[in-house]
């Protein structure tokens, strides 16, 4: 089977195979109006592929966490790659979450990928079902290699949708959603752009998958299909983060968290051809919205990852209010009680999802979805009011201290480190460190993926009150009321 | 073993079996300024073992919900007498005590006990270990006996506590807290008084523990014991609820929900006798605060019980809005999403810490207590909020509705029925009715054990905070922060 | 000109006068399905006419507060009864208000009518100037009386309303609303409900307001009148709140607030006569909205007086928390804090809105309409907020406590003064009197008005969310963001 | 009288006067390790200078809002300079500052210095009346001859404060607070540093002021002097803001808010002179505490400001939602709504506090207090809920669009034109800028001001927690309490 990627090893193992194997691929990545060289060499880019990376080390140093034993070959794989069996498998990916947004402070971009094909597992099989198709093989073949090689796969779901109010075949432009363009007795041509792709430059293969409910009208939009990221065809197109240009300046400190960030693009398909045997859907339009919502309840889960970021954040308070020698004070500490209340909660509401999960057709377990909105939502909201405690903790220096520049400036080194001093046995550096990266989560380039991408991914806050609305039972509790009122009694009168 | 209750039948099975059970007990129970005849005849009493009724009609209903497979003696027994021996059996807990929830519409006051001989299991144990008593296999044949004879077993800890500032020993007056004021070769003799003790009278046996952390000089305050209801020298002072009285005024409308209530009362203990085989402590200090510490972990979580009280009124407020004709509203529909989005959230929480559970050496489960306090901290705010919107829902008629007997009254009945309508296809009389099971639920009788009980059940909000904060592992934090601010690199330097 | 209770006195002075002026009226009064024999000596009535009879109190004891030079007659007058000459004025409404809610816990009642005939003065002015009609005279004249006399006022506004979704004209009955059946030379005739009218039976005079905005077809809908509250075709139904029946128990503990309480009850009118001098507004419906607006524009912002009510809370919650000798906990001083701070929230928005008046066409002011919803809005959730904060400082025992009877019970007097102790310097009922208000402000008589009637007086949350909607002037913002972003201007290229 | 920059024109009318007032200072300003050669030409700097022009330009366009006639001088003088008469100068004060808020979407720098002098003129009269010093004439000269030159005077409070712990005389180095060094006939000497300085490089004039409370043997720190911003001994060093840069790429899309940001620096003093004439308070450490309340009174309500910075917010979000065609949507209504209500609020406690205001001994007015802290305490947490709601509106897109340098870039201009298309008819740049707009204001340059200086300027939001506490009249509120409940009358038998 091609897999693309021609020249990279068979099997990935490390951190430093992984960004080894992104070299040379030619890719056409546009960043401040240029193309980019060489994606991993470039300072604003690399901290994105260090994030992956450490989804790589993090196997080897703790395979209990980040490995398990595939279901497909029974080898040991990378949990990222593997198709969960069990409410176990899903509450270990949420462990794995968290302890990556510790590790990492930031989005490490694999989650997408992980969410996609677990719903594809078990859509593909009741697609199979109904319409006598051989999607679910043609899929365990594409993950058997990819858990072969330990490749990187993401998920490409959301497109640039053009007009809100109007279907995608309604569209002026039918190129606002991807779509098959071509099909011939090899495979299918696909057109369209992809929005703030997470990671996307960053992975080795995609799978790009409808965004939304679609109808009879919108055939050609439900499309389901993997292909390398040096297939021909297509262009990247790379989003600015706040503070992005800081990695670029030279320092280690201003920039907050020097060695991680996330990683957002636009993929632009121009006529990109995939050969059937990675096409996982083609026109059952009729399955869209099972592999939307199946995701979607994988991915509101996963979210569990803000909370390990979460962590980072609440140390880096706590730090700072050390450093200010005021960490004993009870509203310092009620502050930081309130933000463990809030992490936890978001926490809570992920794993009890993966614990209630239930077994599709396929076999592969699905998570509860009730309460995987109920964690999305909380994801919405509640790491900007720890953001705001952390800011408040940290002080007013977190958005006024002198640039790196200065701290390092032989005239004004001593000055600042004199003037800038808080508790006398803490390094004003050091000190500086911690606000800087209360700014990179707050405000800087670590805000991107810890604040808006926590409202914008998996589904917009009215996605989930949306979701949440269609699984409430309001007959059930009628019900329930209506007899304890004595009013079904009264009204059998 | 002489387990009192002489003429009770050697076991309960039906909820009317058990309302039997408590005829003839002769308690001494005063409420409103004299002494109760017979309780179970008493209409503002009945409600509340009506709810404990329904525990064991669940049992029976629906076995797999409210009985499981003893682990004492391998027979089916009423989950709320069960020792937990995994997870998953900590995870059905909250699954029966969210659908009595649904059921009751109130507190069915059966989780404290369950709870309290649940972390006795494990605490004796470890006293035994330490101190080489003999405590686990006396609670062990106590339980056993309590499962045969399918009981009611209440769990007393709350002291009446006198000055807040002061230790047990430290109070003017040593009866503040429960202690041991004789022991001899029988047994021991106890005094004090046990506030807000929910359920008591309705309970055959109850277990009376230490309320908190004791020290050396406490000693005779760290005392565990079980005894009859009706044992000699207690006397029970009913609490008073708001709006208890309509139970009395004969109707069925006004009082909301006719059928079930809660029931707190006060436990004065003159001197009662406790033989040596019910005593499972006494004097370990230094196992109290273990004790206390893993009974709040259970029962902080046990409030699972709210979110079937809560469903019961979302029902009611969806039905309310129904009944006005405007179900159909966005800002309607939107305000039943968030209380479904706060209702299961704690229901999350809780589950979640279920779910986590861990072993003891004894071999029962304990859950997470970090989600566990979690859990507990939202149902201090949710419930009230939810009681909010509910109101919001019902319209001001919920609070200004006239009487039932205005209702019945030949003259007004047809007015009021003209002009109290709301959709012409619903009976006013079915609209009030829901209106009264709001004011209920967030005013009335039932108010006190949604919300007042939310607040201080298991510890008032602020021993929540406590708790997380003692487990908020700020050092594992503050390192996370440091190494990826570079702080620790830097300081090396 | 006739204005009714003839056998009233030319003017009422004291609050003992205005007691007295209520007596012998025949009014046919519905409560628990009898009539009333004489509302003034009902021991659960009594307590709403203190309320009032604080109002004439308070202007005998603190007339700068609570009087005021009548702009009609230059004398000095209730300011219930003045018609607002200034932003002053309506600031020093707000005073009153706060210091009526201080002294009393509860609903006072007279603002309705205060609001209804400020609207009425701006209204019907420029009714006349439109229609040539001659309304402002004659309320000029209807108030002068009123003055004179110092009588209350009621309004009443809120239809029953039947089915939502449709306009008076629309509804299956045509009495859903009030209307005219029938004029003549002399007056006009009214048919209809009032539902939930604030302190009706306690007013001497009501007007009778459409309450919405009214199309051509609602003609006989558009009507402004009022009426005695003797008039023959009056019958009121009491509505019941919660724990209202302690107030007939005979002790003066558990009802909380022993002398102050709310009232709300249905007005039906059946074929009610007013004489063309006492009507204001017959036939012009397109004035039912301005009508309707300017109350509730002067509405919102009265619910100041629940920030005096809020006082009380705070210092009963401050009482308890002092009782239990725990008020230099930092959690405890924190949480009266966030109580002050919600309550001078919902003060500022209110007196800012008064503030912020402006003068109407008649020289009436009238205050600024966003910050009076803002006001109001806020008011819809902060009490309830506040609520709960004050039953956590309280503890459990707010809904355990035994009843009165108990506490005087010559048994259990000692027992429950030796357990109920709190700080040993505090007697026993003194503890329990300040957790029975608490009880009475959050779930009993006075949770009526403090918590349900701030929800849905003035309209509930969602008219005022429409109201901030449809002022808040997008336009205008949008065209600052454009021309800050460059919009305008890159559009212009 | 010496006033400084000798080279400034006599008086200052335009913006543009203002700008080129700012040029040729010789100020020692470093930026990223080196001395800015003119700051008025840095193009990270110039933003935050345009926004304090636009308050000359204002004060010409429309000299009703941004003038005002002088209590010194009787000539119309910018309100930023003039001391308060009255309430409703306070309340224009606050309109002021809302236009400019309105105007620039940012920090427009001037309201310390105004608030500073206005409580130094009360203060100084007070420190003159007790300790028979003159400040206060001193003081008028001083502010006489800013108006007749039209300058701007930046008020400097915040010490860098070393160990929290520790009064300034207690520190480990005497610096740590500003201090006076030397005194002689002529003057005095100032040695130390003010940290986060708002507008200092952009004033003329700074005056220096304790920043809390001092004791007996802080007597040196207890200082008030005035001095030109480029007097000898000052180090300037400019904090950095995120993506402070993006004004430094040369394009005008990817910077937000292309013309306006704040501007906060520290400020190093080695021994800079002050004459006796522009001392106003050398060691009366007594009125310390009364400075700094009466200070942070005034300024706590000058947050005011961040409800036009607000209202920008609320137009770009409502706009970025009509552009992507979902402005009917009922949710983003009630957002847009839910903006407007936490932006007035703020506003109304603002306006509230300057209604309130009262007259001081010097004549100047001086607003209320309580609501200057509730305001204020809002302002720590509402901008924040409306960042998130602004980029819930604005979409994803707010943090992965692509650079500016794309938008521009030949080839990719088309395909992002395409792609990124809302509404067909409104340009993709337009839909972009608005969305950098959003960025700007909740991550980027201008974030700083309106969330993070939102949280810590005028005091953190435990300051203002502090003086709610010590205001909040406990006895008063726990008497009313007492009476309500009986206690008083009670303890009294």
């Amino acid at each position: 089977m091609p897999l693309g990627n021609g020249d990279t090893p068979a099997r990935i193992e490390s951190g430093d195979d992984y960004i080894e194997s992104l070299r040379n691929r030619n890719l056409k990545v546009f960043l401040f109006g240029e193309l980019v060289d060489e994606p991993v060499d470039h300072p604003m880019i690399r901290p994105s592929i260090n994030a992956v990376a450490e989804t790589y080390d993090l196997a080897i140093r703790e395979p209990e966490v980040a490995t398990v034993e595939s279901s497909l070959t029974g080898k040991r794989v990378n949990r990222f790659l593997h198709v969960v069996q069990s409410a176990d498998d899903l509450v270990a990916q949420n462990m794995m979450q968290r302890k990556l947004g510790q590790n990492t402070g930031t989005c490490f971009q694999r989650c997408v990928g992980m969410d996609a094909f677990n719903s594809l597992y078990s859509v593909t099989y009741e697609i199979d079902e109904k319409h006598g198709t051989a999607y679910h093989e043609r899929l365990k073949a594409f993950l058997t290699a990819m858990q072969e090689r330990n490749y990187v796969v993401g998920g490409a779901m959301t497109d640039v949708k053009g007009d809100r109010s109007k279907a995608p075949h309604e569209q002026d432009d039918p190129d606002l959603f991807v779509h098959v363009t071509k099909r011939n007795k090899d495979g299918v041509w696909l057109k369209g752009a992809k929005a703030h792709q997470t990671g996307c430059i960053n992975s080795h293969w995609i799978i790009a998958m409808p965004t939304m409910r679609l109808g009879a009208d919108d055939e050609d939009y439900a499309i389901v299909a993997a292909f390398p990221v040096d297939a021909p065809g297509i262009t990247y197109i790379y989003g600015r983060q706040s503070c992005d240009t800081r990695s670029m300046e030279g320092g280690s400190i201003d920039i907050g968290n020097a060695k991680f960030s996330g990683q957002e693009a636009m993929v632009v398909l121009d006529n990109v051809f995939v050969p059937w045997s990675h096409v996982f859907m083609d026109g059952e339009h009729d399955f869209a919205s099972m592999l939307v919502e199946r995701f979607t309840c994988y991915h509101r889960r996963s979210y569990v990852c803000k909370t390990g970021v979460g962590d980072v954040l609440i140390g880096a308070a706590a730090q700072a209010a050390e450093d200010n020698g005021v960490e004993k004070a009870s509203h310092i500490k009620d502050k930081l009680v309130q933000m463990t209340h809030l992490n936890e909660t978001m926490y809570a509401a992920g794993i009890a999802s993966s614990h209630q999960a239930r077994a599709t057709k396929s076999g592969a377990y699905l998570n509860d979805d009730m309460l995987a909105n109920v964690c999305k939502h909380h994801v919405t909201k509640m790491p900007f009011e720890m953001g705001r405690i952390a800011q408040d903790l940290a002080g007013g220096l977190v958005s006024t201290a002198p640039s790196e520049k200065e701290l390092k400036h032989p005239e004004l080194r001593a000055l600042l480190d004199k003037y800038l001093r808080g508790r006398t046995d803490v390094p004003t550096e050091s000190r500086i460190r911690i606000l800087r990266l209360i700014e990179n989560m707050t405000l800087g380039r670590n805000a991107v993926g810890y604040l808006t991408e926590s409202l914008h991914g998996a589904g917009s806050p009215q996605a989930q009150r949306v979701q949440i609305g269609r699984q409430m039972q309001l007959d059930f509790k009628k019900a329930l009321a209506r007899r304890l009122a004595g009013v079904d009694a009264s009204d059998d009168e």
